[in-house]
């Protein structure tokens, strides 16, 4: 089979044509007719090499809708023309401790869609099946491309921590992982507080959810959250005031973040003063994506709820504008390409 | 009523016999004959005000054990003769989400043995019934008398983390604390790693039930903890080597500190590099002792399975010698007065 896709030839390079040659479809291998991928930060890091895990050259796109074109012999769950999605992860051992505890995210042996194999910025992929996943009939495919990564990136820690209805829930950057956010939090009943440093993110924090809004760079307003939230999930790029935070966070509070907030090769620490930490029992995790569970459930939720991420929609022979954009941070909210 | 007890007059002061006398008993108090006090560093934090919350005169004292002397008009559980512990917390508001949660520890308004208030280094001490505690008739005095807070503190995060038995666990820092962490860890059946920077405490270590002795200044010995640990609980009243820690940690894994780092009241800072923390979805907290059915597990746990602390008794007499021992941290591994 022969594909046609966009590749980086090396760190920060621009995306050129590439095609490439598969043979034989495997037993659990299905193929994919792309109709529309996401790019997402990840993909940037990727192109640039911030991970010291790309290979060249390198076909991103972890955030893929299509419609199932081939299946493997032993592919039994989907069928010719249907249309399912993959994330950032597509394969694991299935056998260790992680694996089965619903935990393939964190299996040593992942396989990762866009290292070390070709993603989805081209006209087909192939993936294996056990981690592709139908996508809910009530969402739009450009709409549900993003949240096949940063959807699960942020539910799998709400869904982890335990929320309850009751609980009084902070997200921290309001972008393409905020965004959906705010969406979950505010559909599991939570009270949820924006924070973002930039005012004008107010109006549309609202609209995604947002029972409050706060201006970080706000001295008083930072202030006033103080013993105010049980769960804070920061998607910020950048390190936060982590104390800040910590003060804002309840007796028993969680902050978790979702980023390696790594720069030009090195990465920030977390610092949280220790009695902070004691005085009140709080706790501060990192999460890594999650689960074929998880994505199960966040996009039946997703569906059910009528969440899904606001996407700037490209033609994919607009590939590099569409990268660019993602790169300046300039994307309201995701960047989906449209095949 | 009349009470002999020993009181610091300023910071940092030796004690000197210090009297006071007492009103009517109130409905739920009780006063208690003093058999057996603990000196825990706490005390000695208090003496010397290293958390601005000390009251002089200050009588230290707070993992009391001794007999119900007196019980005020509303005390039904409790027996005058009867053996019974009082540990740090003497008090909360018993009405706060905290307090109907099983989380009196982080009461807004609990009541500190020690503060605003006389402890059990005397000859009585009275108390509210309802923070008092039974000893279960298998525990010495003497041994038990730490459980009260050196125990608590180690116990609740154990519980709270929801250890399994297949669970590694690493307790760093073996001392006061420590000793009593291995046999809890021990007894719940998990694999124990026991971290000292002394090598002298290895053989104590597996005395304790550890089945691994890591001394953490040997690099070799901590390269080979990478990822090999569920949970680690640090008794430690110094900072560790976070990221060192943060490894030995297994995915999932936790951490979870109990002292507040302070010296000459400066506080350390926790610091984690973000890419440990979300790579492989590892978390750290603090604890805060524990509530008050914690108190009461942990008592039965340590009655069933044998466990208390190793401690040097002092006569009362020697009241100083026992403060000065506890503050060079001399102490093999915990000090009580007997009266």
């Amino acid at each position: 089979m022969h594909i046609h896709a966009f590749a980086a030839r090396g760190p920060g390079a621009a995306l050129h044509p590439f095609d490439y040659e598969l043979q034989e479809l495997g037993p659990y291998e299905i193929d994919i007719e792309v109709s529309h991928c996401g790019v997402c930060h990840s993909d940037i890091h990727l192109i640039d090499n911030d991970w010291n895990i790309s290979h060249y050259p390198l076909v991103p796109g972890h955030e893929i809708v299509g419609a199932v074109k081939a299946t493997g012999v032993k592919v039994e769950q989907l069928r010719v023309g249907q249309r399912v999605g993959v994330g950032w992860q597509s394969g694991s051992c299935l056998r260790c401790e992680w694996c089965l505890n619903g935990y393939e995210n964190l299996c040593r042996n992942k396989v990762l869609t866009c290292v070390r194999r070709h993603g989805g910025f081209a006209d087909f992929v192939r993936t294996d099946s056990r981690f592709t996943f139908t996508i809910p009939n009530s969402l739009d495919s450009a709409s549900a491309a993003p949240l096949l990564c940063a959807g699960l990136t942020v539910y799998a820690p709400l869904r982890r921590f335990g929320l309850r209805p009751n609980h009084r829930v902070g997200i921290a950057g309001i972008g393409g992982l905020g965004h959906i956010a705010l969406q979950f939090a505010h559909a599991m009943g939570c009270e949820v507080t924006a924070f973002s440093t930039n005012p004008e993110k107010e109006e549309d924090s609202f609209a995604f959810g947002a029972d409050h809004f706060v201006n970080s760079h706000d001295e008083k307003q930072m202030q006033e959250t103080k013993r105010t939230l049980d769960f804070i999930l920061s998607t910020a790029a950048a390190p936060l005031r982590w104390s800040c935070y910590m003060e804002a966070l309840r007796p028993n509070g969680h902050l978790t973040i979702v980023s390696r907030l790594s720069s030009q090769g090195k990465a920030d620490s977390v610092a949280v003063p220790a009695p902070v930490l004691v005085g009140g029992q709080k706790s501060i995790s990192g999460s890594l994506t999650g689960g074929r569970d998880v994505m199960r459930e966040m996009l039946a939720f997703a569906a059910s709820h009528h969440i899904d991420a606001r996407s700037e929609v490209f033609p994919q022979t607009n590939i590099n504008g569409a990268v660019q954009r993602v790169r300046n941070n300039e994307a309201h909210y995701r960047v989906v390409l449209e095949t």
